[in-house]
């Protein structure tokens, strides 16, 4: 476990911003404008009858725009990477970093929209009168709790995918690794209780999955220790995670909730000590997914746990969303799917399981991040589930 | 005047739409994400330090991102080419259209925002909630008069270069045409009387120019008759062109306005005898813009008039949009501007009127809408002019 597996020098900070020089993203135009005659088809007077014909049939938007396959990377700056709220204009590189993935690894067209406003009213309503211009919304770094209203509120005004990836794309990996782990331990969810550390946008989405999955308890921790039914001050989205785990009924903090647990999922950057970790039961699973400090060392976790992950490319079992929403975004698009289920995510964490499953190991319990069958493979996957729910 | 300039075959309906399947936009990415240390590099970790850096010094985005380079191509769909109020989604095809404009004319990236609502309030609001996102704002096929009060109200709510295209673009052409016109014919605007006929978007905005331009006298005519001082029922818009129009009190319609006129601008659909035509002054000058249908058959106008001009690719002096808005928004961006002045768009018309002096005919007053000089020298005189005038 102490070696990396993908030894590079690190970047300097001039390799970094030249390759940011003029932003990172460009349009591309896909007919022909050469001559009079090419011009006179894509724009006037022959892209007239075009219009004219969407106006006669709104479904051919689908077929003639690019909007049907356009995400709208859409943040408000308030929590991005470890950053925290440093602002829509301070976001935008990593939103075009994110369109950027969009293109390689799912092959959708993606623009960032980053919005002067954080009022979960004006960024619903902004998206609603941009309706016609996309095909899908990728939320992106919005501060948790509002992120949860911010997404149910615009499945709820939109007719096409959303998804908060910091939520759902981090939980779909989770999920996979999870299904991974299980593999190569010759375990099942349905006898495990996990340790879901951070109740913001990931451990939500985490703890949620995980119920949805069959896993067998989970326990959340924040800040202020184990979420239980009952506690004070909880906000509404905690108050129904409290309903859907911690069975057992623990009270305490993340000392607690660790003992003898199976699987720890870190999202939160609090770190834990090593003797909580060797604590937990036997072949236990760790996944330390803060960027850039793991909540616990990969080496030092390695010593008490069967099997560790982090959010990291230079470590081993890389949980890396790159692996879900490129898939999970391009098979709802391909499905011509009204909205994200349940259904569809399980399905991704499901392929992407399928793909690691092909060359398994401790060290391998996820694909890597560049596997270009994962993204496909999840779209696929993706698409039929959208069918199978109705959505599509 | 009967040769067609560019004989073509007409293309097919079924050319037109194979050319639209998709759309015709695609996102590219500039750099590159081929490895695992690339990806460090262009998103986490690597992009966190530019996203740090922006948001301790702003400036930084306009050098860090591809904002300071895009341009929103906006629309309400409600007057789109001579289709009408046929609603954003249909508008959409245009829109991609003219993105793919002025990267192929201007080199500059451009988005579509289509906006399902036509409230000028909520589409300001909309656009400065998305400010940090683009950094010019191309307003298209928006009706008359409500453009007019967008317009104005965008460039007051915004730190970008705004302009409506459909105004100002053709504008600034007939101005050019006009200045090529008057070199070929050795006449000076300061002696001549112009009727525009038509009061919309298009039709304002080149009575104001002109004006502005010293030319003699302008001539206003829309549905109503002459636009004259003290006539009931003008909008705001037009009670301001009549203090600067119609100094000499004409009164009627189309038929008395160009009676004696030296230049005819069309820029509604609105057909002209061919007896108006024969009774203008001698070495008349008719620009019949209207598409597809002119406002004459500039066959019918060359039988009278000195030199004629036209919308389409298929006769001579085509006077194209195109010729103005990537060069103007290139320029303004360019520069730094923070909006878009008159100086800046009379200096458009005169590049685009000294790239034609190069090879001046009755035939060829404006260069040809592909001519690759003109995209440069409109960026290269309006960055100066944006400088001259204080705004960059």
């Amino acid at each position: 476990m102490t070696a990396l597996n993908e030894p590079t020098t690190q970047p300097t900070d001039e390799e970094i911003f030249t390759a940011h020089e003029g932003g990172k993203l460009d349009l591309g135009v896909t007919t022909s404008l050469d001559g009079p005659r090419a011009l006179s088809i894509a724009y006037t007077p022959g892209v007239a009858k075009v219009s004219r014909a969407i106006a006669e049939d709104a479904a051919l938007a689908a077929r003639y725009t690019w909007a049907h396959r356009l995400v709208a990377v859409v943040s408000d700056g308030t929590a991005v990477l470890g950053l925290g709220d440093i602002g829509p204009r301070a976001s935008l590189p990593v939103m075009e970093g994110k369109a950027a993935l969009f293109k390689t690894f799912g092959g959708l067209d993606a623009i960032p929209l980053v919005l002067d406003t954080t009022d979960v009213d004006e960024i619903v309503e902004t998206l609603v009168r941009l309706r016609p211009s996309f095909g899908a919304v990728n939320l992106e770094d919005v501060a948790a709790p509002r992120c949860f209203e911010l997404e149910a509120r615009l499945v709820e005004a939109l007719d096409v995918p959303v998804m908060h990836d910091d939520q759902h794309g981090t939980a779909v990996v989770v999920l996979a690794a999870l299904r991974g782990a299980n593999a190569v331990l010759g375990k099942s969810a349905a006898d495990q209780r996990v340790v879901v550390s951070g109740a913001g946008a990931a451990g939500v989405a985490c703890a949620k999955i995980l119920v949805a999955a069959g896993v067998g308890e989970v326990t959340v921790v924040d800040s202020r220790g184990i979420v239980h039914a009952g506690r004070a001050g909880l906000n509404p989205v905690k108050e129904e995670l409290a309903l859907v785990t911690n069975a057992s009924g623990l009270r305490g903090g993340i000392a607690e909730a660790l003992r003898g647990a199976d699987v720890f999922v870190g999202v939160s950057s609090a770190q834990v000590p090593e003797e909580l970790i060797a604590g937990m039961a036997p072949d236990s699973v760790v996944f330390a997914l803060s960027n850039p400090d793991p909540e616990v060392h990969p080496e030092v976790a390695g010593r008490h746990a069967a099997i560790v992950a982090t959010g990291r490319s230079d470590f081993p079992n890389q949980i890396n969303n790159v692996l879900a929403f490129p898939g999970i975004f391009r098979g709802a698009l391909d499905a011509g799917a009204r909205r994200i289920t349940e259904g569809m995510k399980l399905a991704a964490a499901d392929a992407i399981a399928a793909v690691a499953a092909d060359d398994l190991a401790a060290d391998r319990i996820v694909p890597s991040a560049l596997d270009p069958r994962v993204g496909p493979e999840v779209a696929a996957a993706v698409a039929l589930a959208a069918r199978q729910d109705g959505v599509a």
